[in-house]
């Protein structure tokens, strides 16, 4: 008797023949109360049974940094001429999320189906907390996580995207967000923003430390003044023995081109165990994806806003993504491509603390069937995703999600 | 009667119903003898009508730089781990068309048919000349276009890749090349692969002068030595009177930090009526699209060389090009996206010196039908191509070209 069948004596309630897990050898994968029950040549009784026609098995996709709240999606097509500046962004924003009619629930759910057809198992979603939304951002997408509960894992940072400190009331809106339902602390620019690094790290530490939650922290403030706020972060997890519970989104900084003080910002991260996120954006300087990873540092990729008044760009498709984080990052062998998907499904999965994720016997059946004879061929050619499996049900098929949202 | 029956008078050979050219009021297109009769409210008397559903027709894709030659679509995924400097890919290169047996033939076909499926009416392909392959490259797409003629047009560059002058024997080569029918004369990075710009650039201008033909130059040659190969390429743009005929390909140098040095290229470029072609490439310094085209330099823009041993990337989408400049180029207002898509249609069209390329009544009957409300949607979404039109037949439906290649 193999070691298949040993793992798997029960009926399985599903069981996916033919597939290649990260484009290995062909195995049938036995599912059974929602975990992988045994990976192998066997084929265990089952009461579903389906052909993966060797497809290639990849864990789910993991959206680490995405704005459920706000995206446009499904909505008539907004037309930018929106000014340069950050704040033009920021202003414009919360001026067209009431006359636009940008409702929380309806578009996080439309997003958040976009995701499941993708392949997308896990997302962390930052959420808008200011004094004119309150908390209606994350009660709607609060709303949203329930009603999907079981197809997709949904996590939520209370976000400071008009500031804080600047904009009285807001701190008190952050307690009442995180005790309403968010699990992570979010800041934004602690010096472009609120004028006032320390104050707002204060701040979030402050939140992270009374509520004991996680932190991640917008950073687009670009070269030595970003360096200075990556090294206040530091400081802060350190202090406050926070290591691998603190993530930078964005770290525009580390792309900066005083590679000696770069260097120095990676050792003290790596020390730190503070985690980055990339969405690869081309238009900007980078935290260098293989660096940081060489330095053991945990790198997760995030769509970041899509389809909203910020700009048209983005599908929700990690696998585009871990395209776009390989073309920032010139990665061309195969090994720097598997890198890219690296940061939309483990280092995803690291940063947001999953439990079972990956494809081991035992792991929670959370997994996507995508085309291709090796990983790097899935991701450039991103075909409409097989099969997309979470908690052990079939949730999307053929690109389509199985359920709709309005 | 109005205007659109006086100019159609005759019963037209293919007539599309309500479209929206550029996203603009619905429209019928009429066609006569592969050219566009008659635009308007309309209905021509037809031997075939197409309804495009409200669809967006926008002027055929321009693929303006790419290299049909050595494209590795359709062969067996190539694993990549080749070493990180361009001489590395050249020298794999060489070798691996030969261990690998890239056909010329074969794999020209088999991107010539994805770009037509993809809504492509226009390509200029770079193609190899050096004294290993000879002129088997040229040989090969000239028997694709041969094929292909009437679906799409094909332009050949061609490309000495692996240098002119530390190559002995491919001038003569280039020069037969010319004779053969390749139409523009290539060059690459002067100072970086020949080791002497002025003899490298000499033998390129001498060879158009000599034949007749227009110019197109790689240039990957970073800040200030790129520069001062443009210097060198205006220069003889201006003493052979060739303005309009130029093209420098890639300049990543006018993406360099020095704003008034680059302020001062643009100019000059300007004056010299050289065009400029850019892949928006994310992990390189980019020409600024936005300021070369409002200083009335010509952008175009192409695929460069997909799916080969330089890298994996690239599907032969020129709306998917079309957002990616538009990423690189940091575009986000609906008229800045539209910059991006220019480059791929009309900024191309002005680089090939096209003929009756466009929407209008006598152009040629070559357009694609694409979905979205307005052509930015069109851009992120980028559906299957509906319909694609070529000299006035329909060569693609729904993404798939209604002819194969082997
Ligand atoms: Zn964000
Ligand atoms: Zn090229």
């Amino acid at each position: 008797m193999n070691k298949a069948q040993e793992v798997s004596p029960v009926v399985a309630d599903l069981v996916i023949k033919n597939v290649r897990q990260n484009a290995g050898a062909s195995v049938n994968v036995a599912i059974v109360d929602g975990k992988i029950a045994s990976v192998g040549d066997h084929v265990a009784n089952a009461r579903e049974m389906i052909d993966g026609g060797g497809a290639i098995m990849i864990a789910g996709l993991v959206e680490a940094h995405t704005h459920l709240d706000k995206t446009l999606l499904g909505m008539p097509w907004y037309r930018n001429d929106v000014g340069p500046r950050l704040i033009d962004k920021i202003e414009n924003e919360r001026v067209q999320k009431r006359a636009l009619g940008i409702d929380p629930v309806r578009q996080s759910a439309r997003q958040v189906v976009l995701s499941i057809s993708k392949g997308t198992t896990h997302i962390r979603s930052h959420v808008d907390v200011d004094t004119e939304c309150g908390l209606a951002g994350i009660e709607g997408v609060m709303a949203t996580r329930e009603r999907y509960k079981g197809a997709i894992d949904v996590e939520i940072v209370a976000f400071p995207q008009s500031g804080m400190l600047v904009r009285p009331g807001t701190v008190e809106l952050m307690k009442a967000a995180l005790e309403m339902g968010a699990e992570v602390v979010g800041g934004l620019d602690p010096s472009s923003m609120d004028r006032d690094p320390k104050g707002h790290l204060d701040v979030v530490f402050g939140l992270a430390e009374r509520f004991g939650r996680p932190v991640d922290i917008h950073l687009h403030e670009p070269g030595e003044l970003g360096a200075f706020s990556v090294e206040l972060i530091i400081e802060r997890t350190k202090s406050l023995s926070m290591q691998g519970k603190v993530t930078i989104s964005h770290a525009f900084c580390l792309g900066m081109p005083d590679q000696d003080y770069v260097a120095r910002l990676i050792d003290d991260l790596a020390a730190a165990q503070v985690h980055i996120m990339t969405s690869g954006p081309a238009s900007r300087p980078v935290p260098p994806v293989k660096r940081l990873q060489e330095a053991g540092i945990v790198v997760c990729a995030g769509t970041d806003g899509m389809r909203d008044t910020w700009g048209p760009y983005g599908n929700a498709d990690m696998l585009e993504r871990a395209m776009l984080v390989g073309l920032r990052n010139n990665f061309r062998r195969d090994d720097e491509v598997e890198r890219a998907l690296d940061t939309c499904t483990f280092g995803g999965a690291r940063v947001m603390d999953l439990q079972g994720y990956g494809l081991d016997v035992g792991c929670k059946a959370d997994f996507v069937l995508v085309s291709g004879e090796i990983l790097a061929e899935a991701i450039v050619t991103r075909a409409p995703r097989q099969l997309v499996v979470k908690n052990g049900r079939v949730v999307a098929r053929d690109g389509k999600a199985l359920i709709e949202a309005e």
